[in-house]
């Protein structure tokens, strides 16, 4: 992973800005033969998008995604792969303020401090707009492992609304997509409905705590040290704007465990494969995948992009208050869901792909099985 | 970062087991010019010994480190830095048991799964051992800094064992080397020093949350996406054995924060830099350093090798169960406070050189001052 | 360097087919503050654009960069720069023969054999389009050189053409930007001007030998082992299609030198800085820039897409024959001068910024100057 | 590549300089169930060991290779490979002078402005010590290739010393071990020996070309651009001290050719794999292994260690000569024979791993077959 590229064998570069002409993925190390459309992209983009709800941005944007390389007659082909994304609803004037002003828990001030120069449009580099691409890249992700790894099965969710977490009793896969937070937790919908909406008309916003569970990995994807499959995936979802937090399975609730507590047993199931007595573990033990779920939760900061006025300073020094107009999403952890998926597939391809690689396609055997 | 490797510029790559020769680490990219002796890393491989006192591993090796190359006349000479540690105090008798049985919530049964052979061995490569080499190398990265950033000052402590949190109103920087536990409270250390002995006489682990905080960063280190800060900062903490979440400053904590009460409000300060109200952000906006504390927290899960019996399944697939005798650190959370502190090093070295390499010296100036 | 990407910190990517879209070169790294629009660019891609006169492929495109990312007001910014180039002219029914025949000495039978898949039209990725990416990306290697590195000047010229030589005693700077064949020996040019005539009529191709110096670089950039300033050159210039030999100063007649006749003296130049007797290490000594020119060649085999027949087989391994139409160059080489600029332009950056990051702008003195 | 490591997937780290305790490599990706022991490599650095007759330096070191990390009863498992070799035989004494002067055509001069301070001890890291790093990396490679590619086949051999080249019409595999040169032409080998003799007298030296094949490599292996075969085969060769030029099949000469010459033609085999009327080519198209043989050249430049005086300059800038005693090879190419086989081994091993990891087992199938 290297300033703007993550991945090993299968490496996605992101760039692009919120108001330039356009953004995009550069997708290197895709197997060839997978089966690939801008329609079959676009799908997962649409769950992104800003404006389908008063819970996000009002910004109108279509984000289609154009395959500019590296499919033909409609299959990957082992090149690169271009994603590109037009930026096409720019309203720049809204945004003439924070030219002179950083604002108060923004990239703003640091990335000044850093280049000396930045493209304050829209947050520039910093915009949840970079998202998109992340997505884009994703759904090429999730359509090799169709091919590759057809059980995996990746789903996200929010769990937690600010101070609103979500009742694990009434969990339900199929509510995530009938409300517009990805909640499987249909009273939860209802809840935060209304908390959202007066936060929204405050002029303030909320964090939030995203899940995503990977169904159906195979056990032995990942390393032991460094290269760890929860390393990976800690550093993909910290690499999303906003994200402050990281956990795999237990999380920071491991630290209360005993280890009698914390062990997962293990049996034989019916299908000679291993199973567990639980799966505080997350589905990954010693940075390799067991074969249990993949379960990774990330906490999302509020936007800082609030109308409730904060002191802050401008460029020359002076001090001074700002509020931020514009079209901003009261609660940034909602459009969140998607782009941990497409984090999610990313890394599980990258770690298909790099085992194939070191080990092939047998592994240890229990029993008499592999 | 690659399998075992972490950094960018400043690379540490990681090697060996518990129970073979020796481990050690590659260290490339360290700049020309660093005062550095074997002495000096020793120093800070003292801190994570095992066999101190009661509450951690009775293992007794002196985990002497040998510089094998890139040193010359007591300085750095910029060409690869190897790091050995001998291994000397190997009782492998004690781990005949787990030849054959996987250990629950331990690394055995997905190595084997992985790669059909481990070094079962104390662990293998899973060893706590491996964070003696992490140590090492954040030595020569401590060793580089005060050369380099002489301001920066990194401090690792403990904040909760099992269940039980500091009281923060009692915090105080010197009691941390005062107690066994590295913890800045000093009646949780009596209290703790309670728990932790029943729970080791119960043959018996627990969990804990680190902290780790580096003081005195310049503003600017990090890039925008991908190689943020934070992502590497996550990256190398999640990378440590038995880690299970990582957090930024507020962490989890910030899902419930609102965009106001989050806003770390911007003051010019007497010196001409900026300061902050609060530090919700943990010192790191858009991946990039602000100059105040960067503030990152570890949970890390109970030991797996406890002699309380666990179900669990033979490597023919046959039900068993397990007890795992040995000299078994009762809660390892605590020699991981050296390791978090090293890892903070690592990085932020390997990020200073980044920003000195991308943008030089000069940053971005507010008001009259850079 | 990893399969699309060159570049440790100016990262480059480049993506894209002949007959696609568009192509392009994503750009990571490059420092902020760089005066960069797309003019500029402009003016090193019309230098390698076909259809400038005979010698080159007759395909009229106007190969016009667009910047999509990365700059601000005339600025790099720090962050990605996207650089693309639409294809327009595509004659996809020129090239129906080669989508079920191989072209000896072509990679289309190594790319089939490889992915089971391959984008036929125009030789896909395999095209000599695709260094119009590297070439773009080059004119940003170049301008951040300006900055950063004022004295650095690089010239690119032919010194071989088929069989024919230049007389080195004729070598003269200004004389090659006056003829298609970027050679710096006036009577070359006109006697190679016959000689490819004819070739061209015959519907053959013939190789070349391109030299590109580089004047002005500091001592000091590079590394000892394996990321050594050559060893990144040879790669760079072997990365380019066609390309079948590098050499650094003497190159392959290194072979026949003693160690006396070999030894470039050294003497204390009148400004302080060391200066040499000769050049027979190109300006690297143990991987490292010495201060001299730095001096590199390559070969370019010849087109394979001729009109002369050559036997073959098809995808279904039947015995056949091919003759390739289209409009292809009679000596690619020529067209490789830019490409190889570029290249050297990329690596010299890419060592700078390295060199600045390990070490920073102080450097070794001899005598009373460093 | 990254300053001293090289590979994608099969990383070898090398460290260490001539004169400390130590050097070595750090192997990192190697597949598991490898079978390996340290007799195994040993094989392969004897072949590279000084002191074996009077054509090498007559430093007597045992250069025995010891394994201290990732084997595990006999088999690699899957985790990084420590392997050290340590210095025995130094005698810094004789390097006294060239602490203060720098012998030209050697590193001497630049490392000194590169970093400021350098192990002058036998040329530190530059020392063709290194070397004996990488075959023992090389001999990993060796074993694992056997595993996964069993039919591979590499040799070196030099085909010139100085001005004199083999005669190839009496080119004999079986002559190659027969000599202290591994030169494949008896008449040669008796010839250089008596030449070799005389410079070796004069305290002279001379430069070499080693070619290395590699016979048996399936077809497919490498990428189209930048991650290129021949781009890693160069970079791997030019990596090693001393070398001054790299060519794939042609090489050079290529640029000579017309396009009709140079195409080698296709048929079908006996056995339904293509066959070429040539191998122009030298077994790569388009950065692709075709399934020919894979030929690599390189020049290494004469040792610049030699006893015939030379006009330098001080560290404190003053005019001097210098003469160098101490135990040099007359021609360090013998020695690069074995270097250069290790050298293909570990990017052929590479890219064996990385064609898996992207694109599994299967392959474009022509006719019938795969």
């Amino acid at each position: 992973m290297s300033l703007n590229t993550f991945g090993h064998l299968f490496r996605v570069t992101t760039w692009g800005e919120s108001h330039g002409p356009a953004l995009g993925a550069t997708v290197d190390g895709c197997p060839p033969g997978v089966a690939l459309d801008a329609d079959a992209l676009q799908h997962w983009l649409d769950r992104r998008k800003p404006g389908q709800n008063k819970y996000t941005t009002q910004r109108q944007e279509p984000d289609a995604v154009e395959i500019l390389s590296g499919v033909f007659e409609g299959q990957s082909t082992g090149t690169p792969i271009q994603l590109m994304i037009r930026n096409t609803d720019q309203r720049s004037k809204d945004y003439g303020d924070i030219a002179e002003k950083f604002r108060p828990g923004h990239a703003d001030i640091t990335y000044w401090q850093k280049y000396g120069i930045r493209d304050y449009r829209g947050g520039g580099r910093s915009s949840a707009r970079e998202t998109a691409a992340r997505v884009a890249a994703g759904g090429v992700a999730r359509a090799a492992l169709d091919l590759l790894a057809p059980g995996v099965q990746i789903t996200g969710y929010m769990v937690q609304m600010g101070p609103h977490g979500i009742d694990r009793a009434r969990f339900d896969w199929d509510e995530i997509a009938r409300n517009p937070f990805w909640v499987p937790d249909a009273q939860a919908a209802t809840d935060w409905a209304v908390y959202l909406d007066d936060l929204r008309k405050a002029g303030n916003s909320v964090g939030a705590v995203v899940e995503v569970v990977a169904r159906g990995v195979p056990a032995g994807l990942g390393a032991p040290i460094y290269g760890k499959l929860d390393t990976d995936l800690a550093a993909a979802m910290m690499s999303i704007n906003a994200v402050k937090g990281v956990e795999i399975g237990e999380g920071m609730a491991a630290a209360a465990l005993t280890g009698s507590d914390n062990a997962d047993e293990i049996f034989m199931g019916n299908d000679g494969a291993p199973v567990y007595s639980s799966n505080h573990a997350g589905g990954i033990l010693g940075g390799i995948s067991t074969g249990q779920d993949i379960v990774v939760r990330f906490a999302v900061k509020p936007t800082s992009s609030i109308l409730t006025p904060r002191r802050t300073i401008t460029r020359t020094g002076e001090t001074t208050e700002i509020i931020t107009k514009g079209r901003h999403d009261p609660c940034v952890g909602i459009r969140a869901v998607p782009v941990g998926e497409a984090m999610m597939a990313c890394v599980l391809l990258d770690h298909w792909l790099l085992h194939r690689g070191q080990v092939g396609e047998n592994r240890g055997r229990i029993g008499g099985r592999s």
